[in-house]
């Protein structure tokens, strides 16, 4: 029952559940070069796109450009979110998996922090979000697409969250992204399988909602799903959302220290380090 | 795990939970006005009808009336209940917002907690339940169908939860319901929406269980539900009702006074009293 | 956020949320009878079968040598288990009800005891585990599939909680083994109405994955199943289940003393032994 302090956070016109105190200041005067946002001023639904070449990894300076087009995005009042990639091979790689190699903790905190604070912002966006995902979305790319609200896809790519096979176990929160969308037991076996899924396979369970034929087209579908959105007030409409998502992210919300903790145990013992590093030779082997 | 809790309340022949202490006075010797019952001999079936005109609005006198009916049927150890409307054109229109429009916090606080009251005696009535939906449902109408355990509807009909068509956020144990019966991705876009459903997309989805052409079949086919437990233990049956539903009503039993809060701060508001003024404007417009 | 703690757990190889302290001193030197354990050389994949004729009742001894056998796959590094029985007519019948007819308190304290443990070895085994159901898997037999990963099962059966008939309730952690699988709506009838779906009914609603033909079939899918997980790390597979779990345990293992105490109150009531009384009789004159 958050309705109250959601209210408090809406009248302020500022998400107060997003963090980003040390982001704005970050962002103070800077122009955001990794993303674009690209405003229709006929719908007024802002696109923001990645763009970080040649795979927009989630690195500590795109999630930093994200989150703050994100919250410049929702302080101006758009109608909607649709987010995608300014690459038509990847969506999103995922993170970036050398923050990881053989880290200093200091500096993984901070990097994981970012990428908390990204998955907040999205995730509890006050506006309609939805993802284009007009190139491969695995990992953290897939989780980003499931903390919009709508996700249309284009045909012969794959998407899915497969840190198994790279030795990762991802956090409750990331888990709960997906269960917001996908039946309980396929999560399951996914996660446990690392399952990267087919565009065909991923409406077949719902990972996805719609194919598109192109970029274009995808864009176009995420926007008459903002469309729907139309007849509803904004705040109650916000309001609602945050009640839906809020089991969702209470546990990282009273407690991120404590996700930040199990996260740097976790990544720093050798059993993840032996596990990420032969994964990154077969990255390496593969190109 | 509440089954020694509510082992005690069966053993009591009557439901801890449904609070209702100054409701058996209010009813005291009265004879309820605003709903029927009708007990089928042969099956033992109770037949429950909303019969306020013109549209079964959810007035504090007519959920009085229901939380009393409820209670007598279930006391009066009928096979089953199923809820309808005595009107053919909706089933209910939902609350009374004339008691949101410009409140007085006392009688405000009240008429939600008489809702509350209404909602946790269907959810938690310990006999089988179903809706025989034979007119539009939207609103708390529908958390009214949702409430039950099987739900037959009419063609041609809508139902859903629209509240942030009127600028209302809903609480979490209303959520609950649509969530007992609809997938989550479902729920969360729905109420985000504010859709109604027809009744065809309402099967499709899951909202409702099945189609009926008339009333008379539709009582049928709840009858016919109600008749798929004969062979189970009434008392078992009860507490493993109430067991799969705990996790609903859990925070509401827990914290009402939080639940009723929230409530109160929110509907006076000048954002929502403006949404509902416009909303009845364009109500009385339409007519 | 329980990883850290997994992990401990995962590092030791021994499960510390599987109880068993004093299972492991009971299987001291002591030869399991009651179950046998084929690993095929192979595949790496051990089939754990259950025999105890004539129908495979869940006893104190059996359920003993279970746990003690799905100890042993884990500690031998198996690739995967496979649940079946030695029986082609019944996979299990479930628990044996004559602990629970007129019991001795502290012997039914024990049962239960064993069962929870039972639950929490295969639900959280940290292999790969599939269900070959080569008979009928009623109550306590459907726990144990539902707790497997993956169910195979042949045609003409029935599985499904049927509780509510021989007026028994169900713990919450038994229905989180059905929630685990099914959809809410589809849990919440089921058990209510006691319900055993035939084959192909559980296929439809997702209790069961896949319809073999012979216990061979079975065995063999139930293989495939394993094999899907050769591409992952075993402890990474291992903590992202035992995450996916984490909600279905946490109020059992949080306080088993409560679950316990339930049991024994509700076992213990008239209500329930002159259910049981009346349920067995029925059983003997069926034979």
């Amino acid at each position: 029952m958050l309705r109250n302090r959601l209210i408090d956070g809406v009248r302020r016109l500022k998400p107060i559940l997003c963090g980003g105190q040390s982001l704005r200041s970050l962002s103070n005067g800077a122009t955001s070069k990794l993303t674009t946002i690209e405003v229709d001023d006929r719908s007024g639904i802002a696109t923001l796109s990645m763009n970080l070449p040649p795979v927009n990894t989630l690195t500590m300076e795109l999630m930093h450009d994200l989150i703050d087009s994100i919250n410049q995005i929702e302080s101006n009042k758009s109608r909607g979110l649709i987010l995608t990639s300014s690459n038509d091979k990847v969506f999103s790689a995922g993170l970036d998996l050398n923050e990881m190699l053989n880290p200093e903790v200091e500096r993984l905190r901070l990097f994981w922090t970012r990428f908390q604070d990204l998955w907040l912002a999205l995730h509890l966006c006050c506006l309609p979000t939805a993802a284009a995902i007009n190139g491969h979305s695995p990992a953290a790319g897939c989780v980003l697409a499931t903390a919009c609200e709508y996700r249309v896809m284009l045909p012969n790519l794959f998407i899915g969250i497969h840190a198994t096979r790279f030795s990762f176990v991802i956090s409750k929160w990331m888990m709960n992204s997906y269960q917001s969308v996908l039946p309980r037991r396929v999560v399951e076996r996914a996660l446990n399988q690392g399952k990267l899924f087919a565009t065909q396979e991923a409406l077949n369970v719902g990972l996805v909602d719609e194919i598109a034929c192109s970029k274009e087209e995808a864009l176009s579908k995420c926007a008459a799903f903002i469309a729907t959105f139309d007849k509803t007030n904004p705040v109650a409409r916000c309001l609602t959302k945050r009640m839906c998502r809020e089991p969702d992210v209470r546990e990282l919300l009273q407690d991120r220290a404590a996700d930040l903790k199990e996260c740097v145990d976790y990544v720093t013992t050798p059993l993840f380090q032996e596990g990420l590093c032969a994964h990154l030779e077969g990255l390496k082997k593969r190109k």
